[in-house]
């Protein structure tokens, strides 16, 4: 007998950021994060699992590749769900069995080599697939948890809208877990853009560089234990109250902070490089010429911006990104890509001028136009299962 | 009668960091910082000071340009000595008369534009000059004070060798003085590159940078109250001790996380460029390595790298800079300047193939070497003098 589920899971992007575990095992934070969860029209990872008693073991295959299923992560996570589906005898309502192999195929429908948080959105999608096909999914705080052992900020991943990471208390994690702060139709105003900056050098990996920050920043505890609670307490409540000055703010100024622990990290680590410092600069200079804030960027572990806006700005931006980030002759037909079209139009010479910095051509590789969007969903037409009947990948 | 006096005084570089301030007005620090005194034969200030009852008015020439003398932080300089002339009655002495006019004539012997520290050697050399004319400089420590309202760092130019900037406690600053820590003979290993960095954009003004920082940045007073007190009991220790390895790593750390806090400031300083990063990134690695500090980096507000590193480590360290940061092809010839000469030789392939890097060309100007060197030094001979018998700036 065989026991199939295919779902989707969304990226989400951090504005409270999450840096610094206190628990390598069980991934648990030194502090609380927050993130909006972002479309899955554009961006997600889609899972299929597959369970069979004849299988002869676990496999995996990521975008068309098989891969190692020792990866401890991953056994993390399908240990923690088979440990769950025997307490709760899940197969006797149709559930496999907890020993019967596991067949997982995962894609992205976005390049993950472009460093866009693609493993959130993975091992959300690996998880709430098991969850389902395990049935053990109806409390998705006990989903969240399970997922926090795959990739910590996968967590954020199960809901949609705006989700907080808690970090929670107790030294078994049984209280650090994801909750939805407010649905995706709460503040449908904010769009959001993600600018892919061209030049990816290898950067030191997220695992490997929050604990040496942990290790060696002298600032990071006194950032988690004294600057993200108010933090988190004020985006929050900017956030249902739909008040862009501050939540941008708490934004712009989280981004900075994560960044400034990284450099305080020995020996530094960082990920900011001179086209992530130019679009900080234009939207610096541009929401001073405005008077208030209009755009908000957030980087994450790489030089890729992102950028959270209010619908009525999102025109103007687009344009100045195109016109102080030109794509390359040739080059502009799919630079601007999303859920809407952008005309490109020229910004008044007010702007430009008191944003007064030079021309950073070809610096970019696309700017993705995205929004916040709904939480992981579950396909359930049989086309859109990624395994055969007989387990293996369709190609 | 005319009273004229000629000086010289050196910049210095900072490893503990001097960054915010507790009083604007008087330039207090909230927090003390140490630096090296770079030796004059590279780098220094020449000024010239005179007085006479019939000049028509106070008067001041930098570099070959006349300057307004009503720049608040020069007249505070000028207010101060003449204060302390009039209260020690030093007319009786020989000197001017407090209500004499005075020219000043100031020279760099290096670029000004170069980011190269050059208001701490010139401050430090018009204070200095004038105590010896105004015959109030007996004591340095006073002298420290009264650079200190001029140009907080330039306090620490008025020695040699290794000098700290006690931060103090008193509200009027009168405790607030730099002291020489070990004089240039006591380290005379230790040596000093400076990278200059080609693209020299207009950046964030120390003054209004570490202003702002005070105001809005939420990790800056746990640097200044929890990290920079055991830093500066500890290097200052690894100085006297002659032990590069703890000197060079909290010279690295302190000057990350410097600009870390700057970073952390809202809207967010940056100094550091791709430049920068790749020296810090080749530096890295190198010590890695070499599995111990061979070179430490520093940089003030600007790209520029500072490296103290011991003799041995010159050469290689030199070539290392010539293999990964080439000058544009036909400027080899001045690229490196200094006391000493440092012949071209291929880095080993070990070396070069643990740093691992792309090779950064024509992103600096030249590299400057140099070592720790003396405090000011007055000229006696009347042809050092920059102003002419009657006043004027000699051309």
């Amino acid at each position: 007998m065989s026991h199939a589920v295919t779902c989707t899971a969304p990226v989400n992007i951090a504005v409270i950021k999450y840096w610094g575990k206190r628990d390598e095992e069980l991934i648990l934070p030194i502090n609380s994060s927050l993130s909006g969860t972002l479309s899955q029209d554009q961006l997600h990872a889609r899972t299929s699992v597959m369970a069979r008693a004849d299988f002869a073991s676990d496999a995996i295959w990521l975008n068309g590749k098989q891969e190692s299923i020792e990866n401890p992560r991953l056994q993390n996570c399908l240990r923690e769900i088979r440990k769950l589906a025997a307490a709760k005898q899940t197969h006797q309502q149709g559930a496999p069995l907890p020993t019967d192999k596991v067949h997982i195929c995962s894609v992205n429908n976005f390049p993950t080599a472009a460093g866009l948080a693609s493993s959130a959105a993975g091992y959300a999608c690996l998880v709430y697939a098991l969850a389902q096909l395990y049935k053990v999914g109806d409390s998705l705080a006990e989903v969240t948890k399970l997922a926090r052992v795959g990739s910590g900020s996968a967590c954020r991943s199960i809901y949609g809208g705006w989700v907080r990471w808690v970090m929670g208390e107790a030294a078994d994690g049984s209280d650090s877990i994801a909750e939805q702060v407010v649905d995706e139709h709460h503040w449908p105003e904010i769009e959001v853009l993600i600018l892919v900056v061209s030049d990816h050098k290898k950067t030191t990996s997220s695992t490997a560089g929050m604990q040496t920050t942990v290790e060696t920043s002298s600032l990071v505890k006194h950032r988690a234990d004294k600057v993200v609670p108010q933090r988190m307490e004020d985006i929050q409540n900017a956030i249902r109250a739909r008040d862009f000055e501050t939540f941008g703010r708490i934004t712009m100024q989280d981004s900075n902070q994560f960044h400034a622990v990284c450099l305080d990290t020995y020996p530094p680590i960082t990920y900011l490089n001179d086209v992530s410092r130019g679009i900080i600069d234009m939207l610096t200079k541009y929401n001073a010429h405005k008077g208030k804030i209009q755009a908000a960027y957030t980087f994450d572990a790489g030089p890729n911006a992102v950028i959270y806006l209010p619908r009525e700005n999102v025109n103007e931006v687009v344009n100045l990104v195109r016109h102080f980030f030109p794509p390359a002759v040739g080059a502009e037909a799919a630079f601007v890509r999303g859920f809407r079209d952008v005309p490109a139009a020229p910004v008044d010479a007010a702007t430009l001028q008191a944003i007064n910095r030079s021309v950073f051509a070809d610096s970019l590789k696309y700017v993705m136009h995205t929004r916040v969007g709904s939480g992981p969903q579950v396909l359930s037409n049989d086309a859109d299962c990624l395994l055969d009947a007989s387990g293996n990948p369709r190609l």
